[in-house]
């Protein structure tokens, strides 16, 4: 399983008047914990964007729980799914009395140079297969 | 129907190094789009936070079809679903060659001032009821 | 004089838990100020990117005096001042009172395609000229 | 002197068509660096608000010296200047390869919960005043 956690300190310009973290904020954290999840696999989003792939998202969703507030630190888990010309992602959100506050999923697709999709890039594929295997 | 169609220029802020507008944005459009929904139907969002209530999002997903880029003119159709505890939103997003090129939805709930849920204020169910008795 | 006026509808993502819209995206308004002012008078900012200009900013200050809310209806007056390698821009920020709650200013450069600093653009200099010679 | 310095790392949603770090996003990382200076120093933005102060901007601004690009990790020291009825702080953004990038400062007033302009908060002059009486 490919999995990878990250810290989130929520930030006072991601507040809203409701005192919460916007809702938006979340689909920016889960972008960042896949590409550090992609890092942490050796696979770097930058090269990967200057080697003329690019992975859109197809589809995201987000679904709240509990409330995090301002200053309060969130641990953010990324699953990747096995590697597919749809590629999967999951995220869980949880809080620092590791409360389950948010969950989500996202749906990516791989396009090149010329924004046509594409096979997911061969690089990607002999990184990460090793670990889909076991 | 309850619907509402506001049109929404892509800032540049708004763009990613893709070159698209981030998709991210889309969440705070769907939000900008029901509210202005309900002020078309008389109803001050406003003025419900005023009044002790809050519509907090429970879940929100984003389907992308095509990609919008800066300075591009966008028409986001919000649609209310019959007054519900858990209240439904659906948006489809329009380029200017009428293209669909996102939808979504959303899910609401009513907390009152103690953040504890409640049903939909009186106020708002006696303003919206008329347009879904038909 | 090259000046030009847009309204700004704070957007509900745009406030935080101070109950104020984030100082941050008065920012994000000047950028979009400036944008719209060039295309009233002509100059389409998405071509001159695609024609291999950017016009990055040195540096952006802003002033407050008074708070703006959620779904306040702000006027953002931008004025450009004469065409200069080191170009300026003035805003001015009123709500619906005509109280002037905000004033900033900018400074840009003109880069080419390599990011060198280059002349202004022929184009937008044969386009405003006239503008700044009576 | 009263300084810290905190590490961003620039996020995909960050960046605009101009391959750069938007220059809005300097603005909240600014704000974020002084709230993580006052912890430091023992004092908690959020408690603050709780015990009824804000310390809103009165002025912000941002000189932009070098670009910064996506993932890269930027180093942000902050500076708070002594305590003051107008209360100032400077900003230095450098890049891994200790390259001044930009240099920033903002100006905040206190106010209490009616809003109205008020001296520091006692907690936060005692806590702070240690530092400047070198």
């Amino acid at each position: 399983m490919i999995e990878h956690t990250v810290e989130i300190l929520v930030r006072y310009a991601e507040t809203d008047q409701m005192q919460f973290a916007h809702h938006s904020n979340y689909i920016v954290w889960f972008e960042h914990g896949r590409i550090q999840l992609l890092k942490k696999y050796g696979f770097n989003y930058a090269d990967l964007e200057k080697s003329g792939y690019l992975m859109p998202v197809l589809e995201v969703t987000a679904r709240f729980i509990k409330y995090a507030v301002f200053d309060e630190t969130l641990f953010l888990k990324t699953k990747m799914l096995p590697l597919s010309a749809k590629q999967s992602f999951e995220y869980e959100v949880y809080n620092s009395q590791e409360e389950l506050i948010c969950t989500g999923n996202s749906l990516h697709t791989f396009i090149n140079k010329n924004k046509r999709a594409t096979r997911p890039p061969r690089d990607l594929i002999k990184k990460l297969k090793p670990y889909f295997e076991i």
